[in-house]
Protein backbone atom coordinates (compact mmCIF):
# COMPACT_ATOMS: atom_id res chain seq x y z
CA UNK A 1 0.00 0.00 0.00
CA UNK A 2 1.38 3.37 -1.09
CA UNK A 3 0.24 6.70 -0.10
CA UNK A 4 0.97 9.46 -2.44
CA UNK A 5 1.41 13.18 -1.90
CA UNK A 6 2.04 16.70 -3.44
CA UNK A 7 3.72 19.58 -2.57
CA UNK A 8 1.62 22.13 -2.05
CA UNK A 9 4.22 25.08 -1.91
CA UNK A 10 7.88 25.56 -0.50
CA UNK A 11 9.36 26.90 2.42
CA UNK A 12 12.09 29.76 2.20
CA UNK A 13 14.80 29.82 5.03
CA UNK A 14 18.48 31.28 5.45
CA UNK A 15 19.47 27.70 5.91
CA UNK A 16 21.24 26.34 3.05
CA UNK A 17 23.19 23.79 4.26
CA UNK A 18 22.11 20.51 6.59
CA UNK A 19 24.66 21.62 9.36
CA UNK A 20 24.77 24.15 12.05
CA UNK A 21 20.88 24.53 11.83
CA UNK A 22 19.01 24.72 15.06
CA UNK A 23 17.59 21.58 15.59
CA UNK A 24 14.12 22.34 17.02
CA UNK A 25 11.79 25.67 16.37
CA UNK A 26 12.63 27.33 19.77
CA UNK A 27 16.56 27.01 18.73
CA UNK A 28 15.65 29.56 15.62
CA UNK A 29 13.51 32.24 18.12
CA UNK A 30 13.48 35.08 15.38
CA UNK A 31 14.94 33.59 12.64
CA UNK A 32 12.53 34.36 9.72
CA UNK A 33 11.50 31.98 6.84
CA UNK A 34 8.65 32.77 3.87
CA UNK A 35 6.11 29.62 2.92
CA UNK A 36 5.05 30.17 -0.31
CA UNK A 37 1.71 28.26 -0.46
CA UNK A 38 0.73 27.18 -4.62
CA UNK A 39 -1.73 29.64 -5.95
CA UNK A 40 -4.75 27.59 -6.53
CA UNK A 41 -5.07 27.10 -2.61
CA UNK A 42 -5.45 31.13 -1.92
CA UNK A 43 -8.90 30.50 -0.57
CA UNK A 44 -8.00 27.79 1.91
CA UNK A 45 -5.94 30.36 3.85
CA UNK A 46 -8.27 32.48 4.70
CA UNK A 47 -8.70 32.97 8.76
CA UNK A 48 -5.73 31.61 8.74
CA UNK A 49 -4.36 34.90 9.86
CA UNK A 50 -5.97 34.95 13.77
CA UNK A 51 -3.86 32.14 14.68
CA UNK A 52 -0.35 33.10 16.48
CA UNK A 53 1.22 29.78 15.46
CA UNK A 54 0.95 26.71 12.99
CA UNK A 55 2.33 23.20 12.53
CA UNK A 56 3.70 23.17 9.10
CA UNK A 57 4.55 19.64 8.24
CA UNK A 58 6.77 18.96 4.96
CA UNK A 59 9.20 16.25 3.52
CA UNK A 60 12.47 15.92 4.56
CA UNK A 61 13.55 15.85 1.09
CA UNK A 62 16.97 15.49 1.70
CA UNK A 63 16.71 12.66 3.14
CA UNK A 64 17.02 9.30 1.44
CA UNK A 65 17.44 6.70 3.72
CA UNK A 66 17.29 5.84 7.18
CA UNK A 67 18.43 3.74 10.01
CA UNK A 68 16.72 2.74 13.46
CA UNK A 69 18.78 3.54 15.80
CA UNK A 70 20.45 7.12 15.26
CA UNK A 71 23.01 9.06 17.93
CA UNK A 72 20.35 12.58 17.73
CA UNK A 73 22.26 15.60 18.32
CA UNK A 74 21.59 16.00 22.07
CA UNK A 75 22.97 12.45 22.65
CA UNK A 76 26.18 10.73 22.88
CA UNK A 77 24.05 7.31 23.06
CA UNK A 78 22.38 5.54 19.99
CA UNK A 79 18.70 5.82 20.58
CA UNK A 80 15.15 4.25 18.34
CA UNK A 81 14.47 6.61 15.61
CA UNK A 82 11.15 7.36 16.67
CA UNK A 83 12.17 8.56 20.03
CA UNK A 84 14.18 11.15 17.84
CA UNK A 85 13.07 13.47 15.49
CA UNK A 86 15.94 12.85 13.65
CA UNK A 87 15.35 13.82 9.90
CA UNK A 88 15.84 10.26 8.12
CA UNK A 89 12.75 8.12 8.78
CA UNK A 90 10.86 5.43 6.87
CA UNK A 91 8.17 8.19 6.45
CA UNK A 92 10.38 11.27 6.14
CA UNK A 93 8.01 13.67 7.04
CA UNK A 94 8.91 16.96 9.03
CA UNK A 95 7.01 18.81 12.32
CA UNK A 96 7.53 22.56 13.15
CA UNK A 97 5.04 24.93 14.78
CA UNK A 98 6.21 28.50 13.39
CA UNK A 99 5.35 31.90 14.69
CA UNK A 100 2.68 33.52 11.86
CA UNK A 101 3.70 37.22 11.46
CA UNK A 102 1.71 37.48 8.60
CA UNK A 103 0.31 36.43 5.31
CA UNK A 104 0.12 38.27 1.86
CA UNK A 105 -1.42 36.45 -0.67
CA UNK A 106 0.03 33.33 -0.80
CA UNK A 107 2.77 33.57 1.30
CA UNK A 108 2.84 32.83 5.15
CA UNK A 109 5.60 35.42 6.50
CA UNK A 110 6.80 33.12 9.68
CA UNK A 111 9.52 33.25 12.65
CA UNK A 112 11.50 30.58 14.52
CA UNK A 113 11.94 28.38 11.43
CA UNK A 114 14.26 25.59 11.83
CA UNK A 115 13.83 23.91 8.43
CA UNK A 116 16.01 24.00 5.22
CA UNK A 117 15.62 26.50 2.03
CA UNK A 118 13.70 25.02 -0.89
CA UNK A 119 11.83 22.17 1.66
CA UNK A 120 8.50 21.29 0.02
CA UNK A 121 5.59 22.22 2.08
CA UNK A 122 2.64 18.99 2.81
CA UNK A 123 0.14 20.39 5.06
CA UNK A 124 -0.76 24.00 7.64
CA UNK A 125 -2.47 23.16 10.83
CA UNK A 126 -3.29 26.09 13.05
CA UNK A 127 -1.69 25.44 16.21
CA UNK A 128 -4.68 25.14 19.43
CA UNK A 129 -3.01 24.76 22.23
CA UNK A 130 -3.40 20.94 22.84
CA UNK A 131 -1.09 20.27 25.67
CA UNK A 132 -2.09 23.17 27.23
CA UNK A 133 -4.04 21.66 30.29
CA UNK A 134 -1.11 18.51 30.22
CA UNK A 135 0.75 18.23 33.48
CA UNK A 136 3.28 15.79 34.10
CA UNK A 137 5.08 15.55 30.68
CA UNK A 138 7.99 13.47 30.38
CA UNK A 139 10.56 13.76 27.71
CA UNK A 140 12.06 10.45 28.92
CA UNK A 141 15.99 10.21 27.34
CA UNK A 142 15.75 14.27 26.20
CA UNK A 143 15.55 15.14 30.08
CA UNK A 144 18.81 15.63 30.69
CA UNK A 145 19.73 17.39 27.92
CA UNK A 146 16.44 19.46 28.16
CA UNK A 147 18.54 22.76 28.49
CA UNK A 148 20.72 22.35 25.32
CA UNK A 149 17.78 22.23 23.14
CA UNK A 150 17.68 25.58 22.48
CA UNK A 151 21.25 26.43 21.91
CA UNK A 152 22.40 22.78 20.19
CA UNK A 153 23.03 22.97 16.33
CA UNK A 154 22.89 19.94 14.06
CA UNK A 155 26.10 18.62 12.76
CA UNK A 156 26.85 16.65 9.58
CA UNK A 157 25.31 13.43 11.36
CA UNK A 158 22.50 13.49 8.94
CA UNK A 159 23.28 14.46 5.75
CA UNK B 1 6.67 15.66 -7.58
CA UNK B 2 4.85 13.04 -6.32
CA UNK B 3 6.22 11.84 -2.82
CA UNK B 4 5.40 8.63 -1.76
CA UNK B 5 5.02 6.73 1.48
CA UNK B 6 3.86 3.45 3.15
CA UNK B 7 1.75 2.96 6.58
CA UNK B 8 4.53 1.87 9.32
CA UNK B 9 1.80 0.50 11.30
CA UNK B 10 -1.76 0.28 11.98
CA UNK B 11 -4.21 2.23 14.54
CA UNK B 12 -6.53 0.33 16.63
CA UNK B 13 -9.34 3.05 18.54
CA UNK B 14 -12.98 2.30 19.49
CA UNK B 15 -13.84 4.42 16.66
CA UNK B 16 -15.49 2.58 13.60
CA UNK B 17 -17.72 5.77 12.15
CA UNK B 18 -16.91 9.25 11.25
CA UNK B 19 -19.25 10.84 13.03
CA UNK B 20 -19.92 10.77 16.74
CA UNK B 21 -16.12 10.91 17.64
CA UNK B 22 -14.23 13.33 19.61
CA UNK B 23 -12.96 16.23 16.93
CA UNK B 24 -9.15 16.49 19.25
CA UNK B 25 -7.19 14.02 21.39
CA UNK B 26 -8.27 16.59 24.59
CA UNK B 27 -12.19 15.52 24.12
CA UNK B 28 -11.03 12.14 23.81
CA UNK B 29 -9.35 12.06 27.58
CA UNK B 30 -9.19 8.72 28.89
CA UNK B 31 -10.59 6.93 25.31
CA UNK B 32 -7.60 4.02 24.90
CA UNK B 33 -6.72 2.63 21.87
CA UNK B 34 -3.56 0.69 20.65
CA UNK B 35 -1.16 1.74 18.24
CA UNK B 36 0.34 -1.74 16.15
CA UNK B 37 3.29 -0.52 14.52
CA UNK B 38 5.03 -3.47 11.94
CA UNK B 39 7.58 -5.46 13.52
CA UNK B 40 10.49 -4.78 11.55
CA UNK B 41 10.72 -1.26 12.86
CA UNK B 42 11.10 -2.59 16.47
CA UNK B 43 14.70 -1.16 17.22
CA UNK B 44 13.26 2.17 16.37
CA UNK B 45 10.74 1.74 19.31
CA UNK B 46 13.41 1.97 21.56
CA UNK B 47 13.61 4.50 24.47
CA UNK B 48 10.56 5.98 23.03
CA UNK B 49 8.43 4.75 26.36
CA UNK B 50 10.18 7.38 28.76
CA UNK B 51 8.19 9.90 26.67
CA UNK B 52 4.23 10.31 28.22
CA UNK B 53 2.88 11.85 25.15
CA UNK B 54 4.15 11.21 21.55
CA UNK B 55 2.73 12.64 17.89
CA UNK B 56 0.91 10.76 15.28
CA UNK B 57 0.96 11.12 12.20
CA UNK B 58 -1.57 8.95 10.03
CA UNK B 59 -3.33 8.90 6.70
CA UNK B 60 -6.85 10.43 6.80
CA UNK B 61 -7.62 7.18 4.30
CA UNK B 62 -11.57 7.85 4.27
CA UNK B 63 -10.91 11.21 3.01
CA UNK B 64 -11.14 10.73 -1.07
CA UNK B 65 -11.55 14.58 -2.01
CA UNK B 66 -11.77 18.32 -0.19
CA UNK B 67 -12.44 21.67 -0.35
CA UNK B 68 -10.81 24.99 0.13
CA UNK B 69 -13.15 26.48 2.45
CA UNK B 70 -14.88 23.67 5.04
CA UNK B 71 -17.77 24.73 8.14
CA UNK B 72 -15.52 23.08 10.52
CA UNK B 73 -17.72 21.09 13.34
CA UNK B 74 -16.79 24.19 15.80
CA UNK B 75 -18.50 26.94 13.47
CA UNK B 76 -21.39 27.99 11.20
CA UNK B 77 -19.17 29.93 8.92
CA UNK B 78 -17.32 28.86 6.24
CA UNK B 79 -12.96 29.13 6.64
CA UNK B 80 -10.25 28.08 5.01
CA UNK B 81 -9.22 24.97 5.11
CA UNK B 82 -5.62 25.43 6.27
CA UNK B 83 -7.59 27.30 9.29
CA UNK B 84 -8.97 24.06 10.31
CA UNK B 85 -8.26 20.69 11.35
CA UNK B 86 -10.65 19.10 8.98
CA UNK B 87 -9.32 15.46 7.64
CA UNK B 88 -10.25 16.36 3.58
CA UNK B 89 -7.04 18.40 3.08
CA UNK B 90 -4.88 18.28 -0.29
CA UNK B 91 -2.08 16.15 1.16
CA UNK B 92 -4.83 14.36 4.10
CA UNK B 93 -2.23 13.55 7.17
CA UNK B 94 -3.63 13.61 10.77
CA UNK B 95 -1.70 14.75 13.71
CA UNK B 96 -2.21 13.93 17.50
CA UNK B 97 -0.93 14.32 20.19
CA UNK B 98 -1.78 11.48 22.11
CA UNK B 99 -0.74 10.28 25.72
CA UNK B 100 1.48 6.92 25.74
CA UNK B 101 0.85 4.70 28.68
CA UNK B 102 3.11 1.70 28.02
CA UNK B 103 4.86 -0.57 25.22
CA UNK B 104 4.55 -4.02 25.00
CA UNK B 105 6.77 -5.15 21.75
CA UNK B 106 5.63 -3.38 18.41
CA UNK B 107 2.49 -2.37 20.43
CA UNK B 108 1.90 1.36 21.59
CA UNK B 109 -0.67 1.71 24.72
CA UNK B 110 -2.15 5.17 24.29
CA UNK B 111 -4.94 7.31 25.92
CA UNK B 112 -6.99 10.32 24.64
CA UNK B 113 -7.07 9.09 20.92
CA UNK B 114 -9.42 11.16 18.29
CA UNK B 115 -8.12 8.70 15.35
CA UNK B 116 -10.46 6.01 13.74
CA UNK B 117 -9.96 2.48 13.84
CA UNK B 118 -8.02 1.01 10.95
CA UNK B 119 -6.03 4.13 10.49
CA UNK B 120 -2.47 3.54 8.62
CA UNK B 121 0.44 5.08 11.03
CA UNK B 122 3.41 7.27 9.09
CA UNK B 123 4.88 8.82 11.94
CA UNK B 124 5.57 8.47 15.04
CA UNK B 125 7.57 11.85 16.94
CA UNK B 126 8.09 12.39 20.49
CA UNK B 127 6.43 15.42 22.01
CA UNK B 128 9.17 17.72 23.55
CA UNK B 129 7.18 20.26 25.12
CA UNK B 130 7.04 22.64 22.18
CA UNK B 131 5.42 25.43 23.26
CA UNK B 132 5.86 25.43 26.86
CA UNK B 133 7.74 29.05 27.19
CA UNK B 134 5.20 30.37 24.59
CA UNK B 135 3.05 33.18 25.40
CA UNK B 136 0.46 35.00 23.95
CA UNK B 137 -1.02 31.90 21.74
CA UNK B 138 -3.57 33.12 19.43
CA UNK B 139 -6.37 30.92 17.54
CA UNK B 140 -8.25 33.18 15.61
CA UNK B 141 -11.92 32.11 14.58
CA UNK B 142 -12.02 29.45 17.06
CA UNK B 143 -10.95 31.38 20.08
CA UNK B 144 -14.87 32.01 20.30
CA UNK B 145 -15.41 28.35 20.03
CA UNK B 146 -12.75 27.59 22.39
CA UNK B 147 -14.68 25.95 25.53
CA UNK B 148 -16.71 23.93 23.17
CA UNK B 149 -13.28 21.86 21.59
CA UNK B 150 -13.32 19.55 24.45
CA UNK B 151 -16.52 18.31 24.33
CA UNK B 152 -18.00 18.95 20.42
CA UNK B 153 -18.19 15.64 18.35
CA UNK B 154 -18.04 15.13 14.70
CA UNK B 155 -21.10 14.80 12.46
CA UNK B 156 -21.20 13.63 9.20
CA UNK B 157 -20.08 16.47 7.47
CA UNK B 158 -16.70 15.24 6.10
CA UNK B 159 -17.68 11.51 5.08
Amino acid sequence: MEIKFKPIGIIHSPYTKLHDMPIQPSAASGVKGRVEVDEKYLPALSDLEGFSHIYLLYHFHLAKSYQLKVIPFLDDQERGLFATRAPKRPNSIGLSVVKLIRIEGHILHVENIDIINGTPLLDIKPYIREMEAAKDIHIGWLEKHASKIDSQLSDKRFR
